[in-house]
């Protein structure tokens, strides 16, 4: 059977309540952003008043718009106690697909409208997401063709920014991880397939969501933000079965006190004990979130870059203190840093032709700057050999820092426009080295997308982290996958055996 | 006596060893940024052949230099085997203080040129910060005018930036945690007071630069990145004597094998237990750091914010995941989300008129963004209440999210000029909050300073964070500091007892 969610995130239709011409509404903000995004089915506004909302032509009630038209799905941005109405009649015209964004149900203890919002949906066989939530996010219309995609996302949220496509797609418990994030995004240029709000799951919740999304065809990764799980019997199986080809990274904060107390307020969830959940992770393969970082991070890395074979590490810097820190923090998250073969570190030392660098690993460049080497003969001569799994990098300096250092004394003349085309062809075939060699490279820059080296790594889809801890943690995250389908595949295994 | 640091962060001239005319050379752009910055002193540029080094009159050598002029400081980039030499003449010339930044020495067991450098400084009195070192930066120089230091800073370092001012200097056995931060600082506009790269400290160590930060007036937070503590008790004493006035905060990362392996071949240290260190801190109320993000957040809260009273927190938001999300932070790092009192709660639902919202700590505005209320009634309804001691904020959206969603569709209008202005004002009522109530608050917000509100907000000195976890990490930074102030005051008042 379909998941409902197919219908919901891909609609050829929407009748849209609670819009108006004024943006101070939330709906109205909603439906701009859909509109903006690029939807290409058609949407109709419903409105007891006005003509037209934002352009389009709207209608007194759902029952005025044309039979002939095709409506998948109700989005209702209106207040509580008019949705049972609306609904009914929504149901009456053969619509069994919704999302209420509007709150005022079980987080505030309202049993009656809960109720009533209950009653109406199953009379009529509606399935829909909310109530309580913010919407969906969908940059891969399932109808749409794929070349067209970049134009033609759906953005039913209220923040009006639509992210590179990528193979992300995140259920949430908060409306604010499934759309506030896109502001994160954007700042690495981060790739996402799609966002479910699930809000008070009252129809849908995010067991649904993870069998949808281990179907979709276009996601890679899953991401779930959690405050409580309400069917953990079927949380588990399903996580478990998924995990075998598709990583879940998944943040819970209904394990202490106050974050369980803070989830029933939010959403009416009630947490269950941290260990528990730990336990689940475990059993399920999922690796665990602490933060909205870690969590965007986690993913980002899962999606673009590959599985390392191995827990040992080559750091690669052209400073030392970062290449320290990130040695010392590799250490602490239960991976190694081997010391090469004197052999290696021979070869390594003739390629590079510095007194003072350091070959043992880390390998220490000592503030050099030479583009060849750093983006290209000797990553090629370090990702060759067989001593290493997996590379961290600290030292993405592109020519922005020369158009900087240009503007600071008006005798200083450098090319910076060569020094721009030359190291823009060195990254183009830097950000190929993960998939060339079949290994993780991550690289770190302060200045993140300021800096033009970054810009072109990023847009190529090569990660490139602002802070070192972040490199080394996303890393982790690689590693605890690698762990995971080891043992998925020991289990599959015995299983074969017996 | 006076620090030799002293001198050598506030010189009236400098000798410049090792710039010429090309920016390759990383001589000549610390010359480079020294001009940038500011410097007001005089510089002699020592060259073998050239005239003039980037406009500056070239000297053959320092004895050329006419001895009617002040030189204070003998700055060293050139190859070690030449160093000796060098430094034998600016000890005849009368010049006790230098910056080696040259490398070659300890850090790849080049024991000759390390014995030549300690005779020549030992013969001279020449007191020296380096060698392997990425100099100092200073952005109050003693002599100059405290209205004239924002366009009078000195600027060692490779990195051609000038960061903010304020009250945060910090001492590293990294180069790199000395001047590549200032790209990191720039992004919340963060203030540096004065950075010294300490190198192999075979003269200067990092107890001479806590005994200077300790004396030096316009210090306030003092930082330090460590990789070996070679004079351990000196530095036990020195930081237990400091932290009574002015908080430390230290990243070590020589407490792990490949840490430790690491510094050894970065600046030759050696690296000391773990736990030793942490059993430092305790003793000594330094506050430790794991990474380069919480090295600069930690210096950057204890700098802006007051210290709270107790470990209660409030968490207000306008958004229902990064609330939950936060206060389970707050919880795991040890402090605490009291539920208000029903007196309380219910005079903050009758300020808030919004029936959705959540009053009992998190207080949860549910989407709301009516900014009077946001940023000027509630929060001073809080922090009149003496429920809880800091406060946590995240929904610090300002005018360029209307900016942003006005582009979205062209029948929408919204003045946005009316509402930067009316924004501002009330963001610079909101940026007093801290010192008015003296309890600490500190803002979240994803976009950063891509967001007016945060600019307005940061560059009056108010803390807002991009992440969640960091605003949380941050407030655990000052209730450290807090405890260790309070353990303080118990030890003096049993030594007054006794």
């Amino acid at each position: 059977m379909a998941s409902p969610l197919e219908t919901i995130l891909n609609p050829r239709g929407i009748v849209f309540f609670g819009a108006n011409n004024s943006v101070t509404t939330m709906g109205t903000t909603q439906l701009v952003d859909i509109l903006a995004a690029g939807y290409p089915g058609r949407i109709f506004p419903v409105h007891p008043t006005l003509d037209t909302v934002m352009g389009l032509k709207a209608y007194k009630s759902v029952k005025d718009i044309p039979t002939s038209e095709t409506i998948d799905l109700a989005f209702i941005v209106i207040p509580a106690r008019h949705i049972p109405a609306v609904l009914d009649e929504c149901g009456q015209r053969g619509i069994k697909h919704a999302v209420v964004i509007s709150a005022g149900f079980r987080e505030i203890e309202n049993k009656a409208a809960n109720d009533a919002l209950i009653e109406v949906t199953r009379k009529h066989g509606i399935r829909f997401i909310g109530p309580n939530c913010i919407g969906f996010y969908n940059r891969n219309i399932s109808w749409v063709d794929p070349a067209e995609r970049d134009k033609k996302a759906i953005n039913t949220t209220w923040i009006p920014i639509n992210p590179r496509n990528g193979g992300v797609s995140i259920a949430s418990q908060s409306g604010t991880f499934a759309c506030h994030i896109f502001i994160t995004m954007q700042k690495s240029n981060m790739g996402i397939n799609k966002t479910i709000s699930v809000g008070n799951e009252a129809s849908i919740d995010l067991v649904d969501c993870l069998e949808y999304l281990e179907n979709d065809p276009t996601t890679r990764v899953i991401g779930l933000y959690i405050e409580e799980i309400k069917r953990g019997r079927e949380f588990l199986k399903v996580a478990t079965r998924i995990t075998k080809t598709k990583p879940i990274v998944a943040i819970y904060v209904g394990g202490t006190e106050a974050g369980a107390r803070a989830g029933k307020s939010h959403t009416g969830a009630i947490g269950g004990n941290d260990r528990v959940f730990n336990a689940v992770c475990k059993q399920a393969g999922i690796i665990r979130a602490m933060d909205l970082e870690e969590l965007l991070d986690y993913c980002h890395i899962l999606d673009v870059s590959p599985v390392p074979k191995g827990d040992r590490v080559c750091i690669l810097t052209n400073a030392g203190g970062p290449g320290v820190n990130m040695s010392d923090a590799v250490e602490r998250l239960g991976m190694k840093m081997p010391v090469f073969s004197p052999e290696f570190q021979q070869k390594l030392r003739e390629k590079i032709q510095i007194p003072t660098a350091q070959v043992r690993n880390i390998v220490d460049l000592t503030f050099d700057v030479n583009p060849e080497l750093m983006y290209r003969t000797l990553p090629r001569t370090l990702l060759k050999s067989d001593e290493f799994d997996a590379m961290l990098v600290y030292g993405i300096f592109g020519w922005t820092f020369y158009a900087m250092l240009e503007k600071q004394h008006p005798l200083i003349k450098i090319p910076v426009d060569d020094i721009r085309i030359m190291q823009t062809a060195l990254l183009e075939y830097y950000a190929k080295l993960p998939r060339m060699f079949n290994k993780p490279v991550i690289g770190v820059a302060l200045a993140g997308r300021e800096d033009g080296a970054v810009v072109v790594l990023q847009d190529l889809g090569f990660p490139v982290f602002e802070m070192p801890h972040r490199a080394v943690k996303a890393l982790w995250a690689l590693n605890e996958r690698r762990k995971s389908l080891d043992r998925i595949a020991q289990r599959e295994k015995t299983v074969a055996a017996t």
